[in-house]
């Protein structure tokens, strides 16, 4: 047995973790820019990346270091992405680590994150000199979650203690950036998850891969989009205390919570819906159809009005391809049946009904495809007035 | 050998056909909402229907004829797409034909096309009620052509005329409506494709399934989204005339003019490119990427801010998931170079180059993958000011 309590603050209330972020004078609002990560012994690391072909240059940094090394020193800089640099892009990193220098404070394995930009070179000069700044004994969190925030609109953290049974505890936290929302600025996502728990690299990298699925997969169309997609997980065991299975638990909540901000996160979004899609043929044609439910401009456009338009969700469903048969679909907005197997339940009292639910900011629309057990739910935010502005001045 | 010229006019050019549009009560506004197309004679008719898992009543009623029958009549109504009405939307098209009488106009396996909102029944008195105002000898294109427009700027139409070596001659043209582009009205594509030629039902489907590919499908995600797409060929034969080399060639100019002028109707589009994608490992993965890019609001965006900004085309190739290597990649705005195998040609010149470029109203956009042969050419328009105030006003 275990219990997982959630606690105020950021990463740094972690025994060992260091962290901070500058403005290293790539922002031009003198906004922070440049931020670390540091360990005094160096961490076990796992880390998971963007599905996208083309691996921005610090991925491939990171992945030269092979399978579970460790490393006590994470930089991380917004404005620029460093993709699509080709060799000189991951040469640019060695350079810029090879010109790092904190006196006492030995970096091993340094790895990088960028997010911003893609296309143009790393401004190493300004990176170096911005590196100057840093104080490997900060623990200022919150000054690096601002550090790495590019068009979020408010920082994205968590903290949970967990108490195993035999009396000791471990912290676990995370920052994170990022818009789960289909947007033209792509905003890439970025998640630390820091722990001092004694956790071994395999059962970090498990719990990573079985738990991405039915988080950040859960709120985007393929996973990810974006050149530079990462979820690094920093263990570096100075609690001593350890259990799988709850680590496994409280690393999956840590997950959710940072997925669930960033959908919250779509320019202007008030609303977030839960697409739950079950009894579909597999897990596989459940996961399709709700995926295109919750990037469905269609289906988004009505959330923000409010507008209980079933017929969206079954056309969508249908485009999807997966397999249905209007004569089993039912269609409910949470306890609110709209369509049951070939009969429009839509009369004024059910619509008022569900009306009424999509009123409140959070709810659920499930889709019973009615030919399997395979299930799926993804996560989705309405589309607002202010992304229609938002895109209008994105030339300014 | 033969020779195509385009003519002026709508399908009431075509011998034989007899068209008209009128207001039967459905669009609030007094617009043309009921039409026909008529024939005396049967004629052999093929169609290709949407993908989408739900097809609407009117197309499970059309297939329920089988294949290679003949018809004489085609209803098409806007407003009401009878669709998700399940058993009982087939039967009120059969309620509604057993309720027409034209006198000496007999009907000959009347079908039906229907486009508008998902989810209601059919209002057949009205649809009824209408059809009484029809006269069958009226040759009225653009009538018929506006009473299927929902949310098209435009009519679209096309006719062509096609002479053969040996002095004969046949006509076609159609009258389409729907536009290319991801919107939250989902516009349905319908087009009707008339003709005099004395083309063989075979010869017909063959021709359809050879050229949508790279003509309607090469304008949308997934060739269709809504419940609705159709492309229907009518064949009376009347010219005798026939070649199936030049048939399948005018269809496939009909149907890619069809297709060019909706991918141009996005609501407040000003610009339309094709993404050639070249080189790809197969033809299936260039199609994926072309996709991707025609329907990337990243992409489209960029497109109407005449940016060229080539960091968006990489990184919606990479996100495709096609085999990719950014090594290889070269993508060029018509012919001006801006990446080329890993290194960016952007300095002040090629920049200019390139947004000069993108200033005119049609351009392509080529990225050559560099792993293979294959090719795939997808069209798409960009994202309007207008697009953005419609969907601000989308309650309204």
């Amino acid at each position: 047995m275990f219990t997982i309590l959630p606690i105020k603050g950021y990463i740094d209330q972690i025994d060992g973790f260091y962290c901070d972020g500058i403005h290293a004078g790539l922002k031009p609002n003198g906004n922070n820019d440049l931020g670390f990560i540091y360990t005094k012994e160096a961490c076990t690391v796992a880390a998971v990346f963007t599905e996208n072909r083309f691996q921005a240059a610090p991925l491939k940094h990171f992945l030269q270091y092979g399978e579970n090394f460790k490393t006590n020193f994470v930089l991380i800089n917004s404005k620029n992405a460093n993709a699509l640099t080709g060799k000189k892009g991951i040469e640019s990193i060695n350079t810029l680590f090879s010109q790092l220098d904190f006196g006492s404070f030995e970096l091993i394995n340094p790895v990088m994150s960028s997010t911003g930009v893609i296309g143009n070179p790393l401004p190493i000069e300004k990176l170096v000199a911005g590196a100057k700044k840093f104080d490997l004994t900060a623990k200022n969190g919150e000054n690096l979650s601002r550090a790495i925030m590019t068009t979020d609109a408010y920082p994205k953290t968590c903290m949970y203690e967990v108490k195993l049974e035999n009396g000791t505890s471990f912290k676990i936290g995370a920052v994170a950036k990022g818009a789960g929302m289909i947007n033209p600025n792509l905003a890439t996502m970025l998640c630390f998850i820091c722990t001092d728990a004694d956790a071994p690299y395999e059962d970090i990298k498990e719990a990573l891969n079985i738990n991405k699925d039915t988080t950040f997969n859960a709120i985007s169309v393929d996973g990810d989009t974006s050149t530079n997609d990462t979820v690094m997980v920093l263990a570096n065991g100075k609690s001593n205390a350890y259990d799988k299975e709850a680590f496994s638990e409280v690393l999956r909540l840590v997950m959710h919570d940072m997925a669930m901000l960033m959908v919250a996160d779509g320019e202007g979004a008030k609303k977030v819906a839960a697409f739950e899609v079950i009894n579909a043929k597999d897990d596989k044609q459940a996961e399709i159809a709700a995926k295109a439910l919750s990037n469905s401009l269609l289906v988004k456009t009505a959330l923000f009005g409010e507008d209980p338009n079933f017929g969206r969700i079954a056309s969508t469903i249908g485009a999807s391809r997966i397999d249905c048969d209007d004569e089993k679909l039912v269609i409910s907005y949470n306890d609110v049946v709209v369509f049951n197997k070939g009969e429009i339940c839509f009369d004024a009292a059910t619509e008022a009904k569900a009306a009424e639910v999509l009123k409140k900011d959070k709810y659920k629309i499930i889709c019973d495809i009615g030919l399997g057990d395979g299930k799926f739910t993804a996560y989705g935010c309405d589309l607002g007035y202010k992304y229609v502005e938002i895109n209008a001045d994105y030339r300014s």
